[in-house]
């Protein structure tokens, strides 16, 4: 019954039944996700490869926006929106810096986001309300899902942001182009049926292609399902469907009875940090050791040791002692730490090829020691500086910068995205572009969008 | 070391490595291929709504055939590569009708053949030589992957044939647009991270999607890894990587050690029935005792019952008591059994939506019984029929037909092809279809086999 419960529930939520913390926690997610594809497109070259040299061949009439390509070589900027899907979703991922259902570690926004402004772009006019329904649906698929198999489905090593991302791809998509029940059934079926992503490739320009991948793959789910392509009416609970072979755990149905009840979208979050969330406890506390003043004036010279106390998952997922890329060091726990400590701040500039390469860096990192501790929860860190002269400094992080109980605030969520957007295409075109996207719900047409920054 | 063992293996192989017993199996495998692709597009909708409905606005410049779209919406039958990889996959396998490598029950042909025609129209010139060897290397890359996690991944309900497939188009694909090692190896982790099929959806159309899906997929890893889209040098062994992932068991290396030694590539064989190869003892049984004389001139009202003894796994796979449609049909023993001794044969004909509603045909079904027996080996059957008058009629089969025990001669696999093109273009393009398509080898540019038919 999964199946046609979750798809049930998905073609019939109306805009009027998103409540008002619902209404605030999408516009964030989707302004958030925009920004971080523009900063991703720009200055990665992942999504970069996978345009302008792998797909412009393959593309058809350029209807939808690539986020942050202002001068791409497929006619200024656009492709069709199946391309346009799988760019833009890695693009707002490449960055690790997007946003976080922390319960599950899904990063939500993407996969959805990606496709369905490719395809409202194509196939509209798609009104505000329209997008932003299709819009929660496709995450609050995505996170019941998910939390209906977790941690199990990721302790074995999948990449849940994409592997529950083409659904939630493929319940916007179908919402957005008014399946009915059944048909929402079979587009969940064909979306299911593609599982895209493991951990092994964290590090690694695959990571962010698991996110466009799943884009596109719930999108073509959607659109095989609207002209009639069959799947299966039980494609999640089935013996041999998505939950049994995925997980050893699957409790959908629990979590599908409160969809509509609890939002997922709600406990969304945002990062302050461009790398992987589990760090970040040892960020704010390696920034905040940065701004005492008992270390004004030092060097790293004086510095002996940085030790960090952890849980046994940061190890496993940024275990990366000597990364070599920028991509490798958002998933090492010891050039974390010691960025936070050199430089205060992390941000993108603190994640590139050049800063990793760096000899302070590569000499900071080798100071840090972790120690793991089950007694640490993931959202915390202890971290503790000593130095030469034998003082130590230490801070304990409950709760991260960023987190549920700690979140950026609005303030901040617009200074992030204007400092993403701002490098691409300047202070004035980043303030339109943040009026426009954080304008989704009033608009009569989203595919407005384009002209508007 | 395993993703390493293979890429390197891979970009080593040469055509003159290849034993006169691989050309001949690759031939083979390459012209059943093409009139499966042919016969599927032509008269089945999952292929046509795929191209025609879904993607052709998605469709680059039309560089590749469309196999069997002789008319199709976009440029009379081509596409872009990636679009075509995807509808020649679908098409080559939706009638159940393609190859199989037995102890694994992949069907090797679909993803590779799929991505290698369409990648070399769009990337040509490549010569016969090129094709078969890059042709054999993803075929071999397939079914050894498959060996080492077998049959644990296939238990769990993974569709095997598309699982390992993208990972076999990438390394024939790879191997055409001649990577070295290294970028083999990241066309590998590429191509691993998208696991595409699950058995709930046999007996629908995205049964079918998933070769499509994985020739693409495949296709995509390739062209991204030659660009410098990095992903992992231990995409298979690593701890999170696809081995470890998808399967319980792996033993990649001990299977690995034999690339080039024992070609799996020469046990492939080919089906004379289109449907689920666990059915062909069953239909192979019924046919021959359709064909006894003690049966002429009787009408099915005289039959009192149909009892089938067959391995367990048959019912797992093949369970549906009650089809509703040609898809379905290929998944129900009741049906192979129940046609193969109405008809006295197995051909797309009899898995038609009509002859599965046909009354006659239900009452039919409805008198099949099903013992699953242990002892009784996948490859076998017990079929055995009783009169209303108490006669009973009995066939044991131990090997079935197309198996490698009692192949198709040579001439049947011609009869095969030809049933199928013909239809779709006449006696004669046929004709010229299977010279083209069995003559790969000796093209100086594969791209031409379009214009000889």
């Amino acid at each position: 019954m999964a199946t046609l419960q979750l798809a049930s529930w998905a073609t019939n939520l109306a805009y009027a039944n998103l409540t008002s913390g619902v209404l605030i926690a999408a516009n964030k997610s989707l302004y958030n996700w925009a920004g971080c594809a523009i900063g991703g497109f720009a200055f990665q070259p992942a999504p970069q490869i996978a345009l302008n040299t792998t797909l412009s061949p393959f593309s058809g009439p350029p209807t939808s926006s690539i986020l942050g390509s202002t001068n791409g070589s497929i006619s200024r900027g656009f492709a069709d929106a199946q391309v346009a899907a799988l760019v833009n979703g890695i693009a707002s991922h490449v960055d690790d810096y997007d946003d976080t259902h922390l319960e599950t570690i899904i990063h939500p926004a993407g996969p959805v986001a990606s496709a369905l402004l490719a395809i409202a772009e194509a196939y509209g006019p798609v009104t505000g309300h329209e997008f932003i329904t299709a819009f929660v649906a496709g995450v609050e698929a995505e996170c019941k899902l998910g939390l209906s198999v977790s941690p199990e489905h990721y302790d074995v090593g999948w990449h849940i942001t994409s592997t529950v991302g083409s659904i939630g791809a493929a319940v916007a998509v179908g919402k957005l182009l008014k399946l009915d029940t059944t048909h929402m059934q079979h587009a969940i079926g064909v979306a299911a049926t593609q599982v895209v992503g493991m951990q092994e490739f964290f590090g690694s320009d695959t990571k962010s292609f698991h996110i466009g991948r799943a884009a596109q793959g719930g999108m073509l789910a959607a659109l095989l399902a609207k002209n009639g392509y069959t799947s299966s009416l039980q494609a999640l609970e089935a013996k041999y469907g998505w939950l049994h072979v995925v997980s050893t755990r699957e409790n959908a149905t629990a979590y599908f009875d409160q969809l509509g009840n609890v939002w997922e979208i709600e406990k969304n979050t945002f990062k302050p940090f461009p790398c992987g969330i589990v760090m970040h406890p040892v960020i704010d506390g390696a920034i905040q050791l940065s701004n005492e003043t008992a270390l004004k004036g030092l060097s790293i010279n004086d510095i002996r040791t940085v030790e960090l106390r952890v849980n046994p998952e940061v190890l496993i997922l940024t275990g990366k002692t000597n990364p070599q890329t920028g991509l490798e060091a958002k998933f090492s726990i010891f050039h974390a730490a010691a960025i936070g400590i050199l430089y205060g701040e992390a941000t993108p500039s603190q994640f590139t090829n050049d800063v990793v390469k760096n000899s302070t860096v590569v000499d900071m990192r080798k100071k840090v020691n972790v120690t793991e501790d089950k007694s640490v929860s993931k959202a915390e860190a202890y971290v503790s500086l000593t130095l030469n002269d034998g003082t130590t400094l230490e801070k304990h992080v409950e709760h991260a910068k960023g987190s549920i109980e700690n979140p950026l605030s609005d303030a901040e969520l617009k200074m992030k995205f204007m400092q993403q957007v701002s490098l691409v295409i300047g202070d004035k075109r980043a303030e339109n572009a943040y009026k426009a996207f954080s304008g989704v719900r009033d608009m009569e047409d989203v595919a407005v969008i384009r002209g508007l920054y």
